[in-house]
């Protein structure tokens, strides 16, 4: 095979396998092709990904040597992106009763739910992550946005016990805003004993729904390595029962009598 | 920028952007090359994404020429991995109180679940679809996997109404196998009418959840294009209330006594 050819293959190859190691020998019976031109091919897709700003081919020599694709995504992409994202936002038509905002069509928007996805991945990526823990419902494609850059499990807490999970842990918190008792249920066999954990959600204001989160995590002995939220209220400092997070975005502003949303780059970008 | 360079620009462009029309001119000014070269490189890619199996390149002549990658998953490579997720569902330690299974684990590896969207895209690929329809909690992982191969939105019905998804439409049905009346829930924002729409969902037995799902697209005026369940269990066909659906997976048997989980190829690979 010649090289244009390989170049294609292993450009998909690493795009479909990140942050699983590979072994030169693997490339090398694949393509029937000599280490020599497999190591070259290799500076060649490191150094074009790097230009891109989506990550670096981490090599490692020796007799367990290989190489792994370790997906970034550029903090000034990043910020252009965030910027997008933040236009849309600002819409007026999103402000619902109540001072909500609507958010349902982005999170159901595969294009920017990836660019999502991938800013969060590379918060995360010296993180040594075998979980991505979310709540449902809202949770979820953020969850798997994110898993799929980490290529980690996604684990689903739930808001209600069901038969398919099996026995569950479940506990009680209260909801920062509402002050209302809620509950979050997980199975027992969705995360092994002593597991680094990230914990997202789309929206945080007083954090109760993180600290139940956190809380839970203790039950099953997990560490909780980061915490993401795709979108943070402005709050009482005093009142927020969670410090040490990553948020893209921050709603400063909602007027729903004037029709104004005002909406800034979030502390990841500070 | 060398040939070899823009192969692995544009093979992370085309996989990044599925279904996305691309004009000529877009890669000519990108990478300062000329149109011959940059045909030349697209058949490259074409030939090789087509021995992979993953898809072709589409080329449109004219003045409003250009290229997009229809992404596809080859039967042979599907029926291979589809055997190894059979062989995980048999594991007998699946099996919960009650002859349910627990599959959480599946739908949270990312490995899997991209795999399982690649089949399903594989399967739609010639439908014109507007929107991935799917119901909370269980169906989400599944829908965003094929959303993001065909590169469409995501929605998601609720059970039950949430302020943050505004005005809201909702049917009550009849769940197939516990005769009980239940609730879906979508926000009216949700889908616009007249639109093509793909239903998703984990799991089928008696067909109940699909059917509302079905009547509930009605009510937004969207035409059902195409039905997907990831498995199918063995019921009485005279008691289903779908007929017209593609399943990837089949549970013939469950034998909690015994704990015996025997499972075959879905109607997909018939």
């Amino acid at each position: 095979m010649r090289r244009s050819e390989r170049l294609v293959a292993m450009t998909d190859y690493f795009k479909e396998n990140p942050y699983t190691h590979i072994s030169l020998p693997f490339f090398v019976q694949w393509f029937e092709a000599a280490k020599s031109s497999i190591s070259e091919d290799l500076d060649i897709i490191d150094a074009m990904f790097d230009q891109l700003g989506i990550g670096r081919l981490q090599t490692s020599a020796g007799a367990a040597g290989g190489v792994q694709y370790i997906p970034d995504y550029h903090m000034d992409l990043s910020k252009k992106k965030i910027d997008d994202i933040i236009e849309l936002l600002e819409d007026p038509k999103r402000i619902l009763p109540g001072g909500y905002i609507y958010m349902s069509d982005l999170l159901g928007d595969l294009k920017q739910l990836r660019i999502i996805g991938k800013m969060f991945g590379a918060a995360f990526k010296a993180y040594d992550v075998d979980y991505v823990v979310t709540v449902a419902t809202k949770g979820i494609p953020l969850a798997y946005a994110v898993a799929d850059v980490l290529r980690v499990p996604v684990v689903i807490i739930r808001r209600d016990p069901k038969v398919t999970e099996g026995s569950t842990v479940s506990i009680n918190y209260v909801s920062g805003s509402s002050r209302k008792i809620q509950t979050m249920v997980l199975s027992k066999r969705s995360i092994q004993e002593n597991s680094n954990v990230i914990l997202l959600d789309d929206f945080m204001k007083a954090g109760g729904t993180i600290h139940g989160m956190v809380s839970l995590m203790n039950e099953f002995n997990a560490t909780v390595k980061g915490i993401g939220v795709l979108a943070e209220a402005e709050d009482d400092e005093e009142d927020r029962r969670v410090d040490d997070y990553i948020s893209l975005l921050k709603f400063q502003e909602v007027n729903e009598r004037e029709g104004r949303i005002q909406v800034v780059r979030g502390n990841y970008f500070e």
